[in-house]
């Protein structure tokens, strides 16, 4: 990491040093509640991603605004939250091998852990340590919505992995995880409410036909960013499991084009300073594809239209430069970064700014926290 | 950060946790000796760009070979090597701010530090930032020659730099920066060779208008694992500046389809593991796009022909099983990263390997180093 920080608590804006990921205070706390309003309004619980923000001062504030508690995509990421005191956490993931059950019973000792399975191997490894360590689990099936990545099909394969764990206590059956990762994308409104009056059907289906066996399915779980709203409204899913509400990223504000339907706001910002324009046309920033992960596409310069990221190497953005605009050297932008995710595991902190001045920084402790 | 290391010291190779980074000893050791031995039989110096490994351990070997120094593209990058006794390092960028300038001479009063210009407000800035703490610095010119990223047009723009350099001591005029970083990733050998005989007349008419004026050009450097070959003999350049070749990526790995001409191997590998199978045909592993950048396309999975890396999430990969192929849950594989450089900057520590065991880890101490 960097021996020294981009910036200090109480220092302006203008004097950070780059690239550095700035959080916008006010709106993420905006953003922060809509999503609860949104959720609360209508009695479905929030579980807050953690993946996308991996920092416990994001995760304790959509807790006091009412999240249950988050999830997690790594038991490694769990353990972070964990030991900053968060009591309630779901790995949203498939753990195969022994010596991360471990680890994730470790956990459970400490607080509520969940975890998913999708096959029944799954279920006898975590049935046969958590047995050994006395140590009980929320078991959630996953079942595979449409996203075809992870997940049990519909049927008889999910409902046997539901019985499975019924039937091996101290492992809790908590109910089905039904995420639909592909949705979340779909550019199309159209698209992203079929996908998930799809997903609705199948997951009341496999609820119905587990009540029919006498096995209460207490939760269903699952939506995003993009499709939240259609979850909520399902009147089948009752938890959501949104992550990248709390910064939005150039991605999902493409599947907003028009003006009126945007709930959420841009919170997260790259900090960059233009370090060369060689030419008229030509500026260079500071801030490659090891600042803002290029994965779903360029970073914009955030109220800039008249600068265009064209692309990405290791360390340099080059910038389309219109005409008109005369840039200086040094001249600071910021850019809305393509994909939230990823761009925020590449920094240790957060500079989080409101009034033009620096009022925390923020580790985010979950960085790198692959395994 | 994780809070738990991958594997310790002596582990066998089987029992290390994933997704890991894992460095092949033997394989890297030859990719270091051949690069010494190519470059040295030919009298041309190797400065190791370090952006690629971020590690003080792999910069000492490189050095303990011959190499005269490393490259860095940040100024917190090279604190990190200084600090871990790297005595000779070039800053491969612009820097524009007073800030990051002072903390530029503050490594200049511990090591020998060479640094970018393409303009003459860097100049300014350098020279009376140097004058007024009496440090001096290597100062190159970066020319374009064809990459149209950073870099002064050749011809008066290059030449009046250098003169404005010469005249600001304790500024001290080092050569021109001629790196192609466009050619690196041509797929076409011919295509490479043309643009670097192109860069190489670019570089030596500048030289030689230089020398016209009495200004003599001590070094020409540049070139990537992509092209090294050409620079070593083009007769002009004296300094190469390869990174990748230490590891070896796919995208490199593409530019030599025919199993003769490679002169370096894959030694950097993520291991991952099988975590679901949801059907014959598909398979999903727990690294993603957070433990292997996507830059530069998916990864391969090593010496498996039998299966394709179709895509990776953020921390799924979904693999395409041919049908003759079993695997079962908690399989390990190896994948070979699209691109090394940002996919070492996803970790904290390789994991190096040989004869089947750990022998020894590596902080990646430079990693996220981005100010």
């Amino acid at each position: 990491m960097s021996p020294w920080h981009a910036a200090q608590i109480g220092d302006a804006v203008e004097s950070i040093d780059t690239p550095a990921l700035i959080l916008d205070l006010d709106a993420f706390e905006r953003n922060l509640k809509r999503m609860a309003d949104a959720l609360s309004e209508k009695g479905v619980r929030l579980r807050a991603h953690a993946k996308s923000h991996k920092c416990p001062e994001i995760a304790k504030r959509q807790i006091a605004l009412g999240a249950v508690g988050i999830c997690c995509q790594k038991v490694s990421e769990a353990a972070v939250f964990v030991e900053a005191g968060i009591q309630d956490v779901l790995v949203t993931n498939q753990v195969v091998s022994p010596s991360k059950v471990a680890k994730l019973l470790a956990l459970a000792q400490r607080a509520r852990i969940g975890v998913l399975v999708d096959h029944p191997q799954q279920v006898t490894l975590l049935r046969e340590q958590s047995q050994k360590a006395q140590v009980a689990l929320d078991v959630y099936v996953e079942v595979n919505v449409g996203a075809n990545r992870c997940g049990a099909s519909p049927g008889e394969d999910t409902l046997k992995l539901a019985r499975e764990i019924v039937s091996s206590p101290p492992l809790r059956f908590a109910g089905l995880h039904c995420y639909h990762g592909g949705a979340q994308h779909m550019r199309l409104p159209e698209e992203r409410l079929q996908a998930i009056a799809q997903a609705t059907r199948t997951a009341q289906e496999m609820r119905d036909a587990l009540l029919a066996e006498g096995i209460p399915c207490e939760r269903i779980t699952g939506a995003g960013t993009g499709t939240f709203l259609h979850e909520r409204d399902s009147g089948v899913f009752n938890e959501v499991q949104a992550g990248s509400y709390v910064f939005m990223d150039r991605d999902y504000r493409d599947n907003h084009p028009g003006p009126d339907d945007l709930m959420f706001e841009h919170a997260l910002f790259v900090r960059t300073t233009v370090m060369s324009q060689p030419t008229a046309d030509r500026a260079i920033v500071d801030a490659g594809l090891k600042a803002s992960s290029v994965d779903s596409g360029m970073p914009v310069v955030w109220q800039r239209p008249d600068l265009k990221f064209l692309k990405a190497s290791d360390e340099h953005g080059v910038l389309q430069v219109s005409p008109s605009t005369k840039l200086q050297l040094g001249d600071a932008l910021l850019l809305v970064p393509g994909h939230c995710d990823p761009t925020v595991n590449l920094y240790d902190e957060l500079v989080c700014v409101r009034n033009g001045h620096v009022e925390a920084i923020w580790p985010i402790s979950a960085r790198g926290a692959l395994l």
